[in-house]
């Protein structure tokens, strides 16, 4: 960690909660729709249902944020819940935490830019027929910026979200002055507390667990302590109060607001865009509540693609994924970990047909999941460590993990057909994890020295160079072979017709008298093929006298790098045959051309 | 030519028209059809006129038939548009021909799957909203079957062509039957001669060129003679004549089965079909018909496959497109074209929405241009030539070259808002053919010994060693490098935390002590920037003594070829950084792992 954390500017509160908040606050765009979505089933008079739901998510709220400022405070480097499981639980709770994590940044990507679409097309409907289309175009735009090395800490990325909160919280007071001052009309709503035919306990969880979809990426604080001022964790248990109360308002606000103007979940209009059209009309103002809604939604698909790399560095040094991702200084992994994240997303966005309200069920099993296992890692911990005050931290943990185990079955028995690929992704997850591991394990065992018999010493090099013509890369080439001493030095040369054959044969006599050339007429017109022949009998002679062959490439850089797709295709393909395939050196001499 | 043709077996003559004609005789699915969408326009009672204009197209397929067998026994080692062009009317016209022909077999591709989509989806309705996906996926498995190798000559190829003929004369005898024994309504159809309100020149002109569409395909039999069995320009010339006659029956049938039935253009089911379900009804016949005719359509699309690389070589061995398109037998050319194809056809595909009647005029314009150039290129040969009877022959081909010019002509006149795009994308490839081609040599100029001056001796060698640990691979990189009698050999060691630089110090000490080691800390997690920095170096102390620098890669090679994503991410950088970057020569060493 210390190595990275010089490179980073630290966070103060107000701009962390800008930028570890629009996660959990852009949700409040889709949760209240969600509960509507379900309640809609039995009918619009079931919709006063939402306000003791919306109660019930804020309650959860409530104990998530207390749950997470207990893993600040324990967890002051980052208490990721891959880290926090595995620590405290085990090494497969852990992986479950960091499998469902690993899928779920993916997920983040792919519900957070359909619902930012869905904005945008609320605001110009008709736009709505290429919803699927603008939303990869937003997942190549992210993909193309993080690739490019934007990172979370760039201050122009705080502004959308306070403008966001600003735009809710004046849609939010004055739609409520107007409701206050009588001006929406009350037949609007249906009554609160009307009995409603065909409303179940079930139909009631299952609205409650689509809500608490609203609650995803709270725990986005808890994993970047490393990066606040100091006091770092007392900082972060700050933000992370503040980011509860602003989500606990704009929630309320929303449901509230749904609730009295009688807006119905619609395809083609969201419900905020709906709730802004009544209060503002279709004026400048309506436009900037969308625009802000689209623009935080865009900003927390980001957030995928920052955490993909901080989760991925643990899971590489314990060896489940593979290791370039330790490397975070040559972003070799976390370029790789963006393309995947993009492609993948874009993938879910295409199955799903960016419709949001189906991507949303499996997104929250994925976030609920590992909040279950942190918290029930922190239980484990306050029980074992048994710190001064331990009762009361183990009861806010216990409320948090129980809480968060009800949510996920609710998901699991309410929802079953849309969430039960989780199911089947989370072992495969798992298994390739632990083959990764393993394979690992074995290479080590078979490099380490003490285990394995001696190296038989090299005896001495014969060198191979395949000539394509007379030029000044094969020249450059043959001068540096000449000078490592080597047993043998032999030229191979491959034309496609006789007639060149012995033309080229003349040619070299007269130029390299002194280099051995060897030339393997090809009629099927392949250049590979018959140097590899070639090269295997050499190697076999060799073998045979503990010599080593060296295969020595002549290669010319052309100036600008895409030149490169015009020439040395063959070179490449020789080179990793030779490598991966047979068991001789492969150097490549490069002659770089001045123009 | 030679060497390739040794690898292929001959074709007969009955299998040479299977193979060479599905992409001529597969455009009767979608050709009588185009002339019907441009009459509707003007309304129904103008559907009489399809006749009038069949018959013109049939005299211009008589004329192209006969141009094209001048062109068999002129050029028996095959006369595609490019070569015949190249040779008599000089380079640029010859790569007009070319670049078309280039584009034109994207939407080959396009067209062909598309249209064969029309037919799966005018049998089964319910299919229909997934046009795009299901011609998508087709392009992806000719793709793949492609790559795999699957050549023209398979044997199983020809029996789709043979049965969709079938297929149609069938319809065609039993329909025209039924219009003669008086079974079909006489309403249906609008009767022949009778004046049409708002027809015009341009309107039959426009259908004229729209059903000339049926034509595409007709240069295959003459740019394949060396495939066939000897006399192959005799048997190639008897093939071309039986699909001309084939081609003629089946595209008058159509055309006239599609008049008195009443066929009217659909969106949902294509003429074809409509007929078909007339005269048969939806019972197996219909299906037979519309299997027949989405697999001969297929077949169509994968001529597009396997006629570019042959125009690819001729295009490579000029220096216009990429060298690597002339080694055939590596199918490195081969494999990167057909990915290419292939993924161009499927973003044609997407952005025409899969509506085969809008890509039909940019096919039709890209076919018309290399006819023209072609035959022209040919009216130059006779005149130049002057071979016995040239008279007759330059009178054939001045035919075939005026109304092919025609052609071309009627439709950028009357179709110039669908064909436009040819105007831009054609000057683009000419520029990209001659870019390509200064840049080739530019460099041959510059690697030609002559005119360079002479390379200076290489006085010694440097060598360094990246180690990543005391391992096996390590001390097998060492063993060579010792091998090689350079004049230093340097172990490079990159630590990210300072208390493993001063452990590993110390078992290095042990372990080589002959062996000198640098430790490179790395506080900010990147192996490559302290690596290279130090080569750097070392690199420009040594130029100055004329020693050459050569970094040897220590590299294991893991037993399965997937688990190298799991390896050597870093050496993949170093190696193409060094090379592409730097004046040093990079030469890995390969350790193979046992298990």
């Amino acid at each position: 960690m210390k190595s990275t954390e010089a490179g980073e500017q630290k966070l103060n509160k107000k701009k962390a909660l800008a930028i570890l908040s629009s996660d959990a606050l852009s949700s409040v765009a889709y949760g209240p729709e969600q509960i509507l979505i379900v309640l809609m089933t039995v009918g619009m008079a079931a919709f006063w249902y939402s306000l003791p739901i919306a109660i019930g998510v804020l309650v959860l709220l409530t104990a998530l944020i207390l749950s997470y400022r207990q893993i600040i405070f324990a967890y002051p480097h980052g208490g990721g819940a891959y880290v926090v499981s595995k620590e405290n639980l085990g090494m497969l709770p852990g992986l479950i935490a960091g499998g469902s994590l690993l899928v779920d940044y993916i997920l983040t990507v792919a519900v957070s830019v359909s619902a930012g679409t869905d904005a945008i097309t609320s605001a110009f409907p008709s736009l709505h027929e290429h919803n699927v289309i603008i939303a990869i175009v937003f997942v190549l735009l992210l993909t193309t910026l993080n690739l490019r090395g934007v990172t979370e800490s760039a201050s122009v990325l705080a502004y959308p979200v306070y403008l966001f909160v600003l735009a809710l919280l004046v849609l939010i007071g004055v739609g409520l002055y107007k409701v206050a001052t009588g001006q929406v009309d009350p037949d609007l709503h249906a009554s609160f507390g009307a009995p409603v035919a065909g409303i179940s306990l079930f139909l009631l969880l299952k609205a409650f667990a689509s809500g608490s979809s609203a609650l995803t990426g709270v725990e986005a604080i808890s994993n970047a302590i490393p990066n606040f001022q100091s006091p770092a964790p007392n900082n972060a248990a700050k933000t992370l109060a503040a980011m509860g109360i602003l989500l606990a308002l704009l929630l309320s606000g929303i449901v509230l607001l749904a609730y009295f103007f009688g807006a119905v979940p619609r395809d083609e209009v969201t419900v905020v865009s709906q709730i802004a059209e009544e209060v503002f009309g279709r004026h400048a103002m309506y436009y900037f509540i969308q625009g802000t809604t689209a623009l935080i939604l865009i900003l927390a698909a980001n957030t995928g693609f920052s955490a993909f790399p901080l989760l991925a560095v643990n899971l590489a040094k314990d060896k489940f994924i593979p290791r370039m991702f330790t490397v975070r200084g040559d972003r070799l992994g976390y370029s790789n970990g963006i393309i995947i994240l993009g492609l993948l997303s874009i993938v879910l966005i295409i199955a799903f047909e960016g419709m949001t309200e189906h991507l949303i069920p499996l997104y929250a099993v994925g976030v609920f999941i590992p909040f279950t296992l942190s918290q029930s890692g922190m239980m484990v911990k306050w029980l074992r460590d048994k710190p001064q005050g331990w009762v009361t931290k183990f009861i806010i943990n216990t409320t948090g993990a129980l809480i968060s185990f009800i949510v996920t079955m609710m998901f699991f028995i309410t929802k079953f057909p849309q969430v039960w690929s989780v199911l089947i992704f989370l072992p495969i997850i798992l298994f390739v994890f632990y083959r990764i591991r393993s394979h690992y394990e074995a290479v080590a065992d078979q490099l380490r020295i003490s285990t394995c018999e001696e190296a038989v010493p090299v005896e001495g090099n014969v060198i191979i160079v395949p000539v394509a013509g007379i030029t000044h890369v094969v020249e450059n080439s043959l001068n540096y072979a000449k000078s490592l001493h080597a047993h043998q030095v032999i030229a191979v040369h491959v034309p496609f017709e006789r007639e060149d054959e012995a033309i080229f044969e003349e040619k070299w006599r007269k130029w390299q008298p002194d280099v051995r050339l060897v030339t393997l007429h090809s009629p099927y017109r392949s250049l590979l093929a018959p140097l590899i022949k070639f090269i295997d009998t050499v190697e076999r002679k060799a073998g045979e006298s503990n010599y080593r062959v060296t295969v020595i490439i002549p290669q010319f850089i052309p100036k600008k790098g895409w030149h490169n797709i015009l020439h040395n295709q063959s070179s490449l393909l020789l080179r990793a045959h030779l490598l991966y395939r047979r068991d001789v050196i492969v150097a490549t001499v490069p002659y770089h051309l001045k123009k």
